[in-house]
């Protein structure tokens, strides 16, 4: 039974990251693999989409249980057309985004292209798990991310029909040797938000150019409930995401302000 | 008193859309406008980031009240390369956002690059209105949006220090002419999703390409408390939106499924 599962994978750093490699390691313990990914690095593409060119596709590799595919879009073009255009057919059992170099806690979220694609795939009604390691190194140790990557599939695929749906996690490893991990804690999403601080300089030919950089500010460092707090306590984060953005709080204190006439 | 207002305005159909010359318009009954826009089309480029290439920016108009720049970035790199770089010193009252050549209603907020840039100028404390027009076409009538932008835009600096914060507002305005429009309503997000339809087609080459189209597809239809209700009867549409993606029923309902050891 296990081994007919079948994961669709993708992430933001392509198909040709190390990180990727991970998740395949993860995907392939429960069964079958197919995967489009960005054919090359998408970090930071958010939910964005291709609108105004058209998209190349090209199969990578084909080996037993293991199909992958290098899409010329964003993380979100890579489940819109595997589950639009060439899975139509197929029984996909979970969505699998990672493993991300780098952490995607916080309001990290709103801009990574893995957590982009991990929500995009929630969308077509199954479980969707982004997961990330908070290295953002080319040739980080994944080990503790595939260890607990298993984990909570292994907990998801247990779960079955019981999960909640749509259902899209957004877990996050800590950067420490996987023997350290004090286990894995359900958060919220922290409060806060990133300042940069922009290279400024010349480029060869005397043209001004800015290089975004910067850090994330944690407007509620204290708070034991989130994902920040977590990571920084050695546990692997598990955030459930979901897309419906109103302010409800914002909504009430506005009749007052906007007239609806 | 109003003249001394300062607007930072950006969009993400770039500066040199028709769209944008409206949000102009709309800035400029409250005071002076600074601008940095995309240089070119960058729709549906969500909350993405630019991390990997440096950005240029260059002055495109400076005249009466009036200061626009073009940078090469995506639309929330704008505003992060305005507050955190060039505006630093000055205060800036509201960032308006648009006007956008299509709604960005319902899980469009997701993907909108001129969302993505009103979310991004709320993490700076200043309220940000998100304004789009439910119309596509490069020479959209803006008369209607540019008419309840100002209403709404009055609204909020008439609220002044007693308005939510962080603010940001998405305000879509149906496509019918201004004297049908029945008035403003304050909404929720309508659940739903898009379903897409690739085009795929040869190049010139001989290679095989896809292009996305698709259809939103309204969970909710008959909900009268919906953004898409609101602009299908004829409402300008206003929906708070916030960042807290946490799915706080899912979090309960996953204390049974991931063990926290």
């Amino acid at each position: 039974m296990q081994n007919e599962r079948t994961i669709f994978l993708t992430n933001d750093d392509s198909y040709a990251s190390k990180g990727f490699r991970a998740a395949v390691e993860v995907a392939r313990s429960f069964g079958r693999v197919i995967a489009i990914a960005p054919d090359r690095v998408q970090s930071g593409m958010s939910q964005a989409i291709t609108i105004s060119s058209p998209l190349f596709l090209r199969k990578v590799e084909q080996s037993d249980g293991v199909e992958i595919y290098a899409f010329s879009g964003t993380p979100v073009d890579c489940v819109k057309i595997a589950f639009d255009h060439f899975l139509r057919e197929r029984k996909i059992d979970l969505v699998l985004s990672g493993i991300n170099h780098g952490s995607n806690a916080a309001v990290n979220v709103m801009y990574s292209g893995t957590m982009g694609a991990a929500i995009e795939g929630s969308f077509y009604g199954i479980p969707a798990v982004g997961l990330s390691l908070d290295d953002h190194s080319a040739d980080a140790d994944f080990e503790a991310a595939v260890e607990y990557g298993r984990r909570i599939l292994s907990s998801l695929f247990d779960a079955g029909a019981s999960l909640p749906n749509p259902l899209c996690l957004n877990v996050n490893v800590p950067n420490i040797p996987l023997a350290e991990i004090r286990g894995i804690r359900l958060c919220r999403q922290t409060r806060g938000f990133w300042r940069e601080d922009f290279y400024a300089r010349q480029d060869p030919r005397g043209r001004d150019y800015f290089w975004l950089t910067g850090e994330f500010h944690n407007a509620e460092p204290d708070a034991d409930d989130t994902d920040e707090w977590a990571l920084a306590h050695g546990f692997v984060a598990v955030v459930p995401v979901q897309v419906d953005m109103t302010d409800y709080k914002a909504l009430s204190a506005l009749n007052d302000v906007i007239p609806q006439h």
